[in-house]
């Protein structure tokens, strides 16, 4: 069974990331694909920064250099072949900014493929469509929703692995990184890993996937059940990339959905320490993170018994490393399981419980 | 604030029905209608039934003659004036039957509007399209999601009104005759009700509406909230209608978006005597009733503190009245709260929980 959704690059292609005037501190799919993907990185755009080294200001991740253009990465290309551009910065709005117009049009004409998480799709542009018909090259937009998906069977608890999936407190505290770096580790100690990418930055990062955020309300679950399915007989790990809350005023029905399709066996709870009410809707305070435990645990138990088997908090906000972790003791308190900081303290304890 | 989503005939206007071969145990669409639109029903179409009556077949709800074509309806109709076609029946699938072509192609000549819930979109087909902007008629495809829908803003439960949504254990359980036998009898006693429809019988018995389960995942709180904040300051009771459950294997995200964007004040819980599975997924066990009242109330509290405040019913499995009294009664200790089977019992007891 191939990967449903998008099928972007393939492994071990070569690829240049557009994040002019965004890097490092605005790029957070330009970063996901420094830290966790598996394509070598030849060149970040930024012409805020060119003649800078990705290592300048990200230790932990490929070094790549930084150039001012799509141009001046061929130039500094030794090798001579990349194989595709990523637009890896997404503007408030998901707009397309016209000064990367150059980049994107240099990059078809050299015959790169190019791919973009924005809400503007490359496809649609029509400057960009002929010419990449014109070179024979593909534009992914990894946001548009695919046709093909449909109501979920309920059957994703069938797989041979083990499905663990990230849940959150709420957006933005950690659920993909996690996601990447259990997958990372779990890869490390030798076990057969596959991530199941939701998002638009996972998707990019995977180089497959479906956006389950934009799929048809009623095919949310499909769409994840989809691909738990093919990949799930195939590797004893699959860890699902979660989205949103199920207490989010806005985004909880694609945080259910996927709760419900993928039908995991475990969940690690994630959580930013701090956070007290929900991002951007500041009226609605958090419920207190153990009562996440049993919201959603009982939510998925009459579809498919799960756990919460860990915890993974978010603290950057945290000046010491001391009280970081003296923050995390408490986490794991609260959420009654091991719990760590993966950017912080590393995933051992997230692995162990998992695995 | 105009209601968002579909706005299809006025109240007042006048319609035929088609349910060619199905009225009327399988048109769900039309029995809807009849029992409940404020819209004068000129004939039902049924080419199996023609010179039979709707009173013959569904005694409490606005009798009409069965005829065999549109043709037939306008050849019966003494006034002379049929404003809209409703396409009454759903075959599985939601495709069009070529069958019924010669009826929408004559009353889009005859200058009626044509409404349809199909999967199939009339506005798409070439025919149809071309003929309605000939004779400036509208085809309102109730299911094609509107396009200007965006994310919740978590407002709704600032109206005015009384909100109250019906939420259930399955699909098909009595969510939306629950809804709108309660507006009926609200309206009887003289309070000003508005129902907010989010699917395709819903929509086309009130005349306007979004189907929530079409809408971009990302979007279906905001969908639902969009439609309380149109309504719910002019009216004194909202009834929402729910869709799904909340722990059901494939819909459990359109559910969850419903009940937080909704921001409801009150639940009912409707549920069907004697379903032991989710409706489709045999293998999946309902929990206890019970059960649902605190995972619905927990699940909604953190965005809006809410209270399943009445039960629903549905007995039409069972035999006779006293086993269908002792079958509420049972369900009433269940959910704690009082309950009714409203088309059997009446809504007395529901209305009197919501008010």
């Amino acid at each position: 069974m191939s990967t449903p959704g998008h099928a972007t690059s393939v492994p071990d292609s070569r690829v240049a990331i557009l994040a002019h005037e965004k890097f490092p501190d605005r790029s957070k799919t330009a970063n996901g694909v420094l830290r966790y993907a598996d394509r070598e990185v030849v060149a970040v755009l930024d012409r805020n920064r060119a003649g800078e080294r990705v290592a300048d200001h990200l230790p932990a991740v490929q070094d790549a250099p930084i150039v001012d253009s799509f141009a001046a990465a061929r130039e500094h290309d030794a090798v001579g072949g990349i194989d595709e551009l990523l637009i890896g910065i997404a503007p408030i709005g998901g707009g397309f900014d016209e000064s990367w117009r150059p980049d994107v049009r240099s990059a078809i004409r050299a015959g790169c493929d190019v791919t973009s998480g924005l809400h503007y799709f490359l496809g649609d542009d029509e400057e960009f469509a002929e010419l990449a018909a014109e070179h024979d090259v593909r534009l992914h937009d990894v946001r548009r929703p695919p046709e093909d998906v449909g109501v979920a069977d309920g059957r994703a608890g069938e797989v041979d692995a083990e499905v663990v999936l990230t849940v959150g407190t709420d957006c933005s505290v950690g659920k993909m990184t996690t996601t990447m770096e259990l997958a990372a580790a779990a890869e490390t100690a030798g076990i057969d890993t596959a991530v199941v990418p939701t998002g638009q930055t996972g998707i990019v990062i995977e180089g497959w996937g479906t956006p389950v955020d934009r799929v048809v309300s009623d095919f949310t679950a499909g769409a994840v059940e989809e691909m738990v399915l093919a990949v799930g007989d195939d590797h004893d790990l699959v860890l699902v990339e979660g989205q949103g809350s199920v207490v989010h005023p806005a985004y909880s029905a694609v945080t259910c959905g996927i709760l419900h399709g993928a039908q995991p066996d475990a969940l690690v709870l994630c959580h930013a320490h701090g956070r007290e009410a929900v991002h951007g809707y500041e009226a609605t305070p958090l419920p207190p993170v153990g009562a996440f435990v049993d919201r959603y645990e009982s939510l998925a138990a009459p579809v498919h018994e799960t756990e919460v088997v860990a915890g993974s908090l978010n603290t950057r906000g945290v000046g010491d490393d001391a009280a970081a972790r003296e923050a995390v003791t408490q986490f794991e308190a609260a959420v009654d399981a091991p719990a760590a900081d993966p950017l912080r303290f590393g995933t051992d304890e997230l692995l162990e419980a998992v695995r």
